[in-house]
């Protein structure tokens, strides 16, 4: 028997964003990889084992996949949103490329999925409407002022900014960092959104002016869009605005 | 009976890639409204209207549906991927800016997808796992030296380029330049992933170095994913490689 990994978008919560794939690939496996709080969406199944794990522990959940799957068996590893987007997909190929040679042998695919960034950008209008990057403010991996250069390259560019990771009880400062920088290229007046838990129970979703923002409004389960200088506000009566990017923006 | 206009993004292509709730929005809608191929993956249903029109035509389509929606009307928009990344959701806000009071009355949403910048990049490997952008190449509605100076900027800054509309019959020129531009910053190893018609019949996936990337290769159906510096790739024997974007990227 030919043993499988297969790294799953489960999409940003709710079950309805949830891919038909995703849900084949999931009744498929034999054996479940995640953590905890994602594997948690995923319903149980009589005959499939589950191994939930910590936060940060991707490296080691990926090399118990691959372990699995060389013994045969078929391993679905989840993710939130979209396998790709700062997801497991990464961290299961870098532990292929430094693991045995047999590993790289594996079958090995990726189910797309429903980004947060977009479940995000959905509720508010269509703030991704043109160019725009996705950056994690996570300095856990590489170094803040890799980070730094790239939103100042972003803003400075035009781009529209999806922040991933922008706080945790270990990285307290950086989006505040974050902001005060933003606010020497962009507008006051540039829309910044925080979507917390988006398309979760207990969705939160705020639209504030980047001279407003304040960063302890966000942690880990918050999710950022910051507008460049194009950005447009439309105000409804009696409504939350929406805003979005102008398909002409220069 | 208050009109709506839901705007809905049907994936890549592959129905097993179309979110459940995008199914109930398309059954929900009394009139069906979008680019004639999109609107051929909606199988019909009794008593639904529906609108094709040709590509380009996006801000006649976002008036179409908001007047239908204004006569009360339960009004579905769709778009290929996500509809909030180069398709429809921008130029339904953009024509409620600029059209009449009652629009911004009506009660719009948008049902988020899987992007078709995801679907090629989960085919590869993980090219997008650390920070990208989405950089659409059409200069119908931009400038061609904004364009540059956005890929100029992501290049430089070490992002991973997802490029949207890299050609047509009207802009045959703009990817070589682009190409020639890229190889000024990048190293001609870098990989560089042409996915045309990804998840749909007849698929075609080709990964090459940036130094040999021909232009002539794309159109109007291909995406296209450009590495960084960094970006990984793992040779499989008998077996088309993996690509992936170290997490640690720098």
């Amino acid at each position: 028997m030919t043993g499988r990994v297969t790294v799953i978008g489960l999409g940003p919560g709710d079950d309805a964003l949830r891919t038909p794939q995703a849900d084949a690939a999931l009744a498929a496996a034999d054996d479940l990889i995640g953590y905890g709080p994602y594997l948690d969406r995923v319903r149980p199944r009589a005959g499939q084992r589950r191994h939930p794990s910590d936060n940060g522990a991707e490296l080691a959940r990926a090399r118990l996949a691959l372990t699995l799957a060389a013994e045969g068996r078929h391993v679905a590893v989840v993710s939130g949103g979209d396998a790709g987007v700062f997801g497991m997909a990464s961290a299961l190929y870098e532990a292929v490329e430094h693991g045995p040679a047999s590993w790289a042998a594996l079958d090995i695919d990726v189910v797309p999925g429903v980004s947060a960034m977009f479940a995000a950008a959905a509720r508010v209008g269509a703030p991704l409407g043109h160019d725009f990057c996705a950056i994690s403010l996570s300095d856990n991996l590489k170094s803040w002022d890799t980070i730094c250069r790239r939103l100042r390259a972003a803003a400075e560019a035009g781009f529209v900014i999806a922040l991933y990771n922008p706080a945790s009880r270990t990285r307290p400062w950086q989006l505040a960092a974050a902001f005060d920088m933003l606010r020497t290229v962009l507008p006051p007046t540039t829309p910044v959104v925080f979507a917390r838990d988006v398309a979760r129970p207990g969705e939160r979703i705020a639209i504030v002016p980047l001279g407003e923002a304040d960063a302890a409004e966000a942690d880990m389960r918050t999710i950022l869009l910051i507008g460049s200088a194009a950005t447009r506000l439309i105000a409804r009566e009696g409504r939350p605005p929406r805003i979005y990017a102008p398909r002409s923006a220069q």
